[in-house]
C-alpha cells in the first residue's frame, strides 16, 4: 500500500534547486526505505510551540505532530535534558533516583493493577516488549489487531502492523479484525467489534493457535480515527481475557493527555489494560519509551530472564519525561486539549455545513478526524480530495496529514499548546482550502 | 544463565538504609526482570569524565563504561544536545541537514561499499533491522552467532543473543557456533572459527534453512574477549557469502575507536561487512543507533517497504552523533585507545608475572580482557576469583565487570578518554586487589 502523504520523487521538479540538492542527497545516503511528506517537502529548520520554520524562514502552524506535545523546543523539557545531560547519564544497572520517581508518577495516572514500568527507548520496543511478555505469561503466541493497525518497526512488531502495507508479511499468528467504525461499519460500535475479535479468536482455536494479546491503538489512529462511543472496548476485551489472552492498549498515540477526557486514551473507554505501551510524546521529542503493567505478568519472565536496554531509563531520558509530566500538570495541557478540541470539533461541523465533502468529524481532545468522501449518501471515500486537501494547507503554511483504509480522514493531531486562536487559523484555511480544492 | 556480576538481593542486608529504601521502591516499581550490578549496588549521582560519583559524593574510577566513551558528560556533546534541543526536534519525513551529514561522515570512515545509513535509537533496532534486511535480501531466515553471543533484546534479536541464558528460548533458524578462542580452542583461530560455521551452514542445508546471516560482535565481548589475530574472520565469512548469506558487523561494543587500531572492529581484521550495526557510545549516552549498509541489499526492502523510526535520526539525535565525531577527532581518541590501551596492556602483563591467577591479557585498544583461572596448567575459569576481584574493586572504589563462558573474564572497556595515570591508578588497585582476594 502506497504511503499516505508521500512525497513522490517524481515530482522532484517542483523543487527549489537547494531542497533538490538536499534531497538527491537523502536519496543517496538514507536509501529508499524513507518517506518524505508533501508533494513537496519540507525543509524544516526550527521549531517553537504550535510552528515550524522553513529553511527560507517561513512558519507553518503545525496540526499534525503529537511528539513535540507541548509543543515544539519546550523549555521546561529543553532545560531539564540539558541539566541532565551535563549532571550524570548512565544505566539502569544502577541505582537512580528519578527512574523510580518516573515510574511512581506515571503508575500513579492509572489503576492500580498495573504496578510496574518497564523503560525502553521507541514505542516499536515497548510493544516488542509487551509481546515477549504476552506470550511468556499466557504461553500463546496469537495476536489480533485491527485491519490497518501500526504498532511499530521492529521484525516482530512489524508483523502485527498491517498499516505497513502488502510488502511487509503479517505473521503466521496474527490475526486482522476489522476497526470499530460507527460512520461506515455497524452503528452498534461495541458488538460489532466484539463479534470480529471473537472471530478472530475463533479462528485461532481452529488453527491450534493459543491467543497471547489483543492490542488495541486506543484511538485507532491509522484505521481513520475512532474515538466512540467511551467504553465501547469491554465486550472484545472480556472475551479475549475469557480465552486466556491478554490486552495491551498501545497509548503512543492517544496517551498523555491528548484526548482531552483522560490521561490515557484506554481510561476514556474505563477498561483495565493488562499492560500498557507509551511512546511519541513521552519526551517530547526526546526517545524515551516504555510499559506498564500487571506485576504477575512478567514474575516469570523476570526469574528466567532479564531485561536491560542500554538507553532505557537514563537519566536523562526520565528527566525528560518528568518535566513532561511536570508541564502536562503545570499548564493543565489535558483540560486544554479537551477544551480546544471541543472548539475546533463545533468549527469544523460549522464548516461541514457549508461542504458536502465533509462526511463525518470525530474524534476526542486533540485527535480528530475529518472524513472527506465523494457524496454524504455513499459515504465514499474521496482519497483524492484528501490528498489536495493536506497538499493546499501544506502551501498555504499548515501542517497535516490523512489516514484510514481510505486516505481519505484528514488527521488533527497539533501539539497541545495549541490555542483557540490556532483552531480559528486553522478553521480559516481549511476552510478557504477546500473551496480552492473543489473549484 | 545468571547474570554476571548480578546483585543478589539476599545481600540487601548490607546496604545503608537509604540504598535499601531506594533497592525496594525499585523492585516494586521496576519489576523482577531488571539488574543491578555488583554485590553491593551503587547510587550514582554525578559523572565527569572517568569518574563516577555517589550520592555520598565517593568518586569511583570508571574501567567499564562504553556508552560515554568520551568520558561522561562531555561538554561538546553535552553543548550539542542542548543547542539541537532548544532549535528543533522533529523526524525524518521532513528535510534536514543534519542527519545527512552525519551519514555522509559516518560512511566516510567505512568501505566504499557501504552506501547508506538507516537510523533507529539502539543497537537492538539497528540489529533487528539487520536482520528484516537480510531475510529481504537473501530470502534466507538462518542466523548463525557466535556461543555467547549479546546482540539486542527486541522479540527477534533476543532469539540470537544466547547470553541472555536459557530462559530465553534460541530461535529455530538460529545456530550457534564456537566463539573464536586462541587462548583455549585451536590456536589455528581462523581456520577454526570457519569450520564452526561451515559446520552450521551444513546444519541449514540438510534442515532445509537457508541461511540469511552471520552477525559477530567484532570485539566478541560477551564470549569472552576474542580480537586476534586480525584477519582471522576472513575465511568463515567466505563460506558464509558463498552460501548465500550475509556478513553482518555487530559495532556496538568494538566501534567509534574503541579497539585503537581502527575507527571500526571490522576494519581491523580487514574485512567487508555487507552491514555494520552501531549503537551504545554513538551519542556518548544520548540514544541515537544506526545501520550502514551495501544500497543493493536494501532496494527491494525500501520498494515495497518503508522504515520509519519515529526518534532515529532525529536533529538533536543527529548533532549528538555529529559532536561525538568531532569529539573523536579533535581529541585524537582512537589513537589514544591504542597507545593507553597497549601501555595498559603492558602494565598486566607484568601483573600477570606475580599473579598465577591471571592466565591470559588479551583485547585491542581499550577493550581488554584479563582471563583468571585456577591454574595456569590447566587454563580452567575462576569465576569465583572474577566475582571477589570485580566486587573488590568496586569496594576499592574501581567499575569493572567479567564476561565469558565461564564468567571469569575481567572485562576493561572504560572510557577512551582513560589516560596512563588512570591506568596506573587502575593498575595499583588491580593488584592489591588480586593480592587480597588470594589471601
Amino acid at each position: 500500500m502506497h504511503m499516505i502523504n508521500a512525497y513522490d520523487p517524481a515530482n522532484a521538479g517542483e523543487l527549489g534547486d537547494a531542497d533538490r540538492e538536499l534531497l538527491r542527497r537523502r536519496e543517496r545516503l538514507l536509501g529508499p526505505a524513507y518517506r518524505l511528506f508533501y508533494a513537496r517537502p519540507l525543509h524544516l529548520v526550527r521549531g517553537d510551540g504550535v510552528w515550524l520554520y522553513d529553511a527560507d524562514g517561513v512558519a507553518y502552524l503545525d496540526v499534525y505532530n503529537n511528539v513535540a506535545s507541548l509543543g515544539h523546543c519546550h523549555p521546561r523539557v529543553v532545560e531539564a535534558i540539558a541539566r541532565q545531560a551535563a549532571l550524570l547519564n548512565t544505566h539502569t544497572r544502577y541505582l537512580h533516583e528519578t527512574v523510580l520517581a518516573l515510574a511512581e508518577r506515571l503508575l500513579a495516572t492509572m489503576p492500580a493493577a498495573l504496578g510496574h514500568v518497564m523503560f525502553t527507548c521507541t514505542g516499536s520496543e515497548a510493544n516488542d516488549l509487551a509481546l515477549r511478555i504476552a506470550r511468556a505469561a499466557t504461553g500463546g503466541t496469537g495476536v489480533i489487531v485491527t485491519k490497518l493497525a501500526y504498532h511499530g518497526v521492529t521484525s516482530a512488531v512489524a508483523e502485527f502492523s498491517p498499516s505497513l502495507g502488502d510488502g511487509v508479511a503479517t505473521g503466521r499468528d496474527v490475526r486482522l479484525v476489522p476497526a470499530p467504525d460507527g460512520y461506515r461499519g455497524d452503528p452498534a460500535v461495541g458488538p460489532a467489534f466484539a463479534r470480529g475479535v471473537m472471530a478472530a479468536l475463533e479462528e485461532f482455536r481452529a488453527a491450534g493457535i493459543r491467543p497471547a494479546m489483543l492490542i488495541l491503538d486506543s484511538i485507532f489512529s491509522s484505521d481513520g480515527v475512532h474515538a466512540d462511543p467511551p467504553g465501547f472496548l469491554q465486550e472484545a476485551i472480556d472475551a479475549v481475557r475469557a480465552a486466556g489472552a491478554l490486552y495491551v492498549a498501545d497509548e503512543v498515540q492517544a496517551g498523555f493527555g491528548r484526548t482531552g477526557a483522560a490521561m490515557w486514551g484506554f481510561l476514556r473507554h474505563g477498561v483495565q489494560p493488562d499492560m500498557v505501551s507509551m511512546g511519541k510524546p513521552m519526551g517530547n521529542g526526546h526517545p524515551v519509551a516504555g510499559l506498564a503493567l500487571r506485576p504477575e505478568l512478567v514474575r516469570d519472565f523476570g526469574a528466567r530472564a532479564r531485561y536491560f536496554n542500554t538507553f532505557g531509563g537514563n537519566p536523562v531520558s526520565a528527566a525528560a519525561a518528568m518535566a513532561v509530566l511536570d508541564a502536562l500538570e503545570a499548564e493543565g495541557i489535558q483540560d486544554r486539549a479537551a477544551a480546544v478540541g471541543a472548539y475546533l470539533v463545533a468549527g469544523l461541523r460549522r464548516l461541514a455545513a457549508a461542504h458536502e465533502a465533509i462526511g463525518d468529524v470525530r474524534g476526542a481532545g486533540l485527535f480528530i478526524g475529518v472524513d472527506l468522501v465523494t457524496d454524504r449518501q455513499s459515504r465514499a471515500p474521496d482519497r483524492d480530495l484528501a490528498t489536495r486537501v493536506v497538499n493546499g494547507l501544506r502551501e498555504r503554511r499548515v501542517l497535516i496529514s490523512a489516514s484510514g483504509p481510505g486516505g481519505n480522514v484528514v488527521k488533527i493531531r497539533p501539539p497541545l499548546a495549541f490555542t483557540r486562536d490556532n483552531a480559528d487559523l486553522f478553521l480559516a484555511t481549511l476552510a478557504d482550502t477546500l473551496t480552492a480544492c473543489q473549484a
